[in-house]
C-alpha cells in the first residue's frame, strides 16, 4: 500500500513486539526449563471437568452453545460473575456492569480504544506488564511510570506527579501479586489511589488474573470495592481454568459499560459462546472453583518457595529476590558483578533456561539489573535445576 | 473520568451500535420470525462431530489444547489452512501468510488499527456489511460507498472516483453473496479491482465467509488468486462450522502479516487454542468439511427458493427480490405504495417479524425503499408465514 509502510512499521514497533511471546511459543517445542512465561502448568488444566461439560453441553442440542452470544457475554456466565465479584471481590451493584472480554487482554484494547486520543496520559506502574503496555500504545497514548516498591506503586509519587500537574485518563495496575514485580498494593494505597482518581478524574484500571493465586497472608479489599471509586475490574479466568478459552470479563463504571459493548462489538463481535458455556458449567458445579483453585494456591506456594531455596541455594549474594505472596512471579535484583539482565538472560538460554529481563517491562528504560522469573511451570526440581544452571551462566559471564 | 463522556459518546456513535445485534440477540428469547440475522440455525451445527474433537482433545492430556497459542495461529490449524486456500481458493504461496483471528471481524479491526489514520479513505460497497463499517469506523477514516448492482460493486464507478482523485488505503468487498446485497462479484470486475488496487497503491480487503455456500451457478475465482494482487483474504467458520468458536483467518499480503500479528498480540495475545484445534479436527477428517458444506448448501438453497416463492405468492409488486447464488441474503426494494422501510420493518415486527431496512447498510444515507432478508434460520414453512405477515403489515400500512 503507497505510503504506508514506515507508518505501519512505526506503530507496530509502538505496540512493543516483544521476544517474551517468542520465548513462551518456544517453549512448547524445544525442551527449555523456562522461567518466561506468566502461564499455568499442563497440571494445571482442569482436562476432565472441561470434558464433561463440553460433553454435556454438545448433547444438549442448545444452539446458544454454537450460536453468536450476546456482545456483553453469555446471559448465564453474566449472572455467575455478577454474584461472584460481589461476593469475592466485594463489587457492590455489579449487575448490568458486566462485560465478558477474551481474556483481560482485550478488555485493556478496549478501554484504551474508547478512553484514549493521541497524546493522553496514561498512568502504569514501572516495571509493568508488557501486555498492558502493547495494548495502550496502540492509541499513541503518553505513558508515564510509576516507580514500584515492596507495597507496590507509590501511590504517594503519583500524588506528587498529579500536584505537579500530571492530568491522565487513566491508571492501570495489577494490584494483587503484580506481574513483573509480584508486588501487592498496600491496602492503603489502594484507598488513596481510589480518591486520586476520584478527585483528578481519571479511570483506574485493576487489573487481577492473580488474585485468587495467593498462598501467604490475607486478602486486600480490591479498588473496585472502596465507596465511590471509578474503577474497571478486570478478571480473567486465563490463570484459574485455562487461557487456551480466552475468557475473561470487565466489570466498569456505569457510564462505561456501553462504550465497552459497542467497542467490542466493533472488534469481535462477541466472545465464544461455547467457551463462556464452558466456564459458566465449572462455575455452576458446587465448590468446583473453590477447590480447584485451592489445589493451583498449594502448587504455586510449594513452587514459590521452592524458587525462593534453589535461588537462596544456588545464587546467594547474586540474585536477590523479592518474597511475593501469590501469583507466577518473582523480581530479582543482579547483585554480583557488572553482569546487566539482557546479558545474563542470554546466558541463561544458552544453558535452556529462560528468564526475562527487567528491561522488558520498563516504560523508559530502567531495569537493566533485575530479571523476572516466573514459577508457575516448573516442578521443585526443576527450579532447583534451572537455578544451578542460572548460576552456571553466572560462573561463565564472572569469568 | 474527567471531560471524557462528550469524546467517549462521539466515539461510540461513530461505531455505529445497530439495532441489528439487539434483534438477533432478542430472537433467542422471544418466538419472533427471524429473517434479520445473517446466522445459522442449529440444525446446521455440527454437535456431535465437535463432541467427538472435544472429547479426543481433552483425553489426550495434550497442553496445547488449552494453552495459550501462539499469536499468528495454531501451527496445526494453520497448515491445514494454508493447504485449503492453496486449493480451494487458489492462493499461491500462503505459507507463512496466514493469521488467525477471532472470527473475520477481527481481522477488519487489526487491518483497520494498522493500516488507517484519522482521515485516510476507506471504499466500501454501498450498501455494505454494517460490522466491517462499525470495524473501520472506529479509526476515524473517512469512509465511501461504490455503488452496487447485479454483478457487485461498480468497480467502473471506483474507476472513475480514482480518477479524479481518490486515495484510498484499502477497499472492502465480500465478492461472494454479499452481505447485505446477495450479489456476487462477476469474474471481469474482480480482475480490474486487483489491477486497480495495484495501480493505485491500495489494499483490497476480500471478506469471504459466504464463498462456500454457493447453491447455484459456478464458483468466481478470488481476487486473491490475481497475480501480483496486493490481497487481505478473510475466511470464517462461523458460516461453516459455528459463529460461537470464533475462528476465522486472514491471508495476508506478505509485508502486512508481521503487523496483523502484532497487532493481534496487543489486542487479546491469541485466539482460543481450544476452538482452533476443534476447528482442525473437523478439517483432518476426511472428507467431514466437504460432506458438511454440501448439506449447508443443501439447507440455505432450499431456503433461498422457498423465500422467493413465499414473497411471489405474497408480496407480488410489493417487494422485488433479487436472487443470489449463495449465501444467506437476499436483497428487495418495496415497490408499493410509500411504504419506507424503517416502518415496513417496524411494522413486521409488531407482527414479529424481523426483517432489517437498507439504511441499515448505507454508508451516507440512502436505501430507504430497501429489505435485507435472510432466508437462512426459519424453515420453508416458516418463510411462508413470515412472508405472508410481511403482507398483513404492508396491507396495514398502506390502509
Amino acid at each position: 500500500v503507497t505510503g504506508t509502510e514506515g507508518r505501519v512499521a512505526g506503530r507496530v514497533a509502538a505496540m512493543r513486539p516483544s521476544m517474551l511471546r517468542e520465548l513462551v511459543a518456544a517453549a512448547g517445542t524445544r525442551p527449555l526449563l523456562t522461567l518466561a512465561g506468566g502461564v499455568p502448568p499442563p497440571e494445571a488444566f482442569p482436562f476432565d471437568a472441561l470434558a464433561d461439560a463440553a460433553g454435556q453441553l454438545l448433547a444438549s442440542g442448545d444452539a446458544g452453545v454454537l450460536q453468536y452470544a450476546p456482545t456483553e457475554g453469555d446471559p448465564g456466565l453474566v449472572d455467575l460473575l455478577v454474584a461472584d465479584v460481589e461476593r469475592r471481590v466485594g463489587i457492590t451493584g455489579a449487575g448490568g456492569r458486566v462485560v465478558v472480554t477474551a481474556g483481560s487482554q482485550q478488555a485493556l484494547d478496549l478501554v484504551a480504544k474508547v478512553l484514549l486520543d493521541p497524546g493522553d496520559v496514561a498512568v502504569v506502574e514501572c516495571p509493568t506488564y508488557v501486555g498492558a503496555l502493547r495494548a495502550i500504545a496502540a492509541y499513541e497514548p503518553r505513558i508515564v511510570g510509576v516507580p514500584v516498591d515492596a507495597d507496590g506503586m507509590d501511590v504517594d509519587a503519583l500524588s506528587q506527579m498529579l500536584d505537579d500537574g500530571l492530568r491522565p485518563k487513566l491508571c492501570y495496575v495489577v494490584a494483587n501479586f503484580s506481574n513483573p514485580s509480584g508486588a501487592t498494593l498496600s491496602a492503603k494505597r489502594r484507598c488513596r489511589l481510589a480518591a486520586l482518581g476520584a478527585e483528578h478524574g481519571f479511570l483506574v484500571i485493576e487489573d487481577d488474573p492473580y488474585g485468587q493465586l495467593r498462598f501467604r497472608g490475607e486478602d486486600v479489599p480490591a479498588i473496585a470495592a472502596e465507596d465511590g471509586a471509578d474503577v474497571l475490574y478486570l478478571g480473567s479466568f486465563s490463570k484459574t481454568v485455562a487461557p487456551g478459552l480466552r475468557v475473561g470479563y470487565a466489570v466498569a463504571p456505569p457510564w462505561l459499560v456501553r462504550p465497552l459493548v459497542v467497542a467490542k462489538q466493533a472488534t469481535d463481535l462477541t466472545s465464544s459462546s461455547f467457551n463462556q458455556r464452558l466456564v459458566a458449567a465449572l462455575l455452576e458445579t458446587p465448590g468446583w472453583l473453590d477447590r480447584h483453585v485451592t489445589g493451583l494456591r498449594r502448587l504455586y506456594g510449594e513452587r514459590a518457595s521452592a524458587l525462593a531455596v534453589a535461588m537462596d541455594t544456588h545464587l546467594a549474594g547474586r540474585l536477590a529476590p523479592n518474597r511475593p505472596d501469590g501469583g507466577m512471579f518473582t523480581w530479582a535484583a543482579i547483585t554480583d558483578g557488572p553482569v546487566d539482565a539482557v546479558t545474563l538472560a542470554a546466558a541463561c538460554m544458552a544453558h535452556d533456561v529462560a528468564i526475562v529481563p527487567g528491561t522488558e517491562f520498563a516504560v523508559d528504560g530502567g531495569f537493566e539489573r533485575d530479571v523476572r522469573l516466573s514459577f508457575s511451570v516448573l516442578s521443585p526440581a526443576e527450579l532447583d535445576e534451572a537455578m544451578r544452571r542460572v548460576a552456571a551462566a553466572f560462573d561463565e559471564l564472572l569469568g
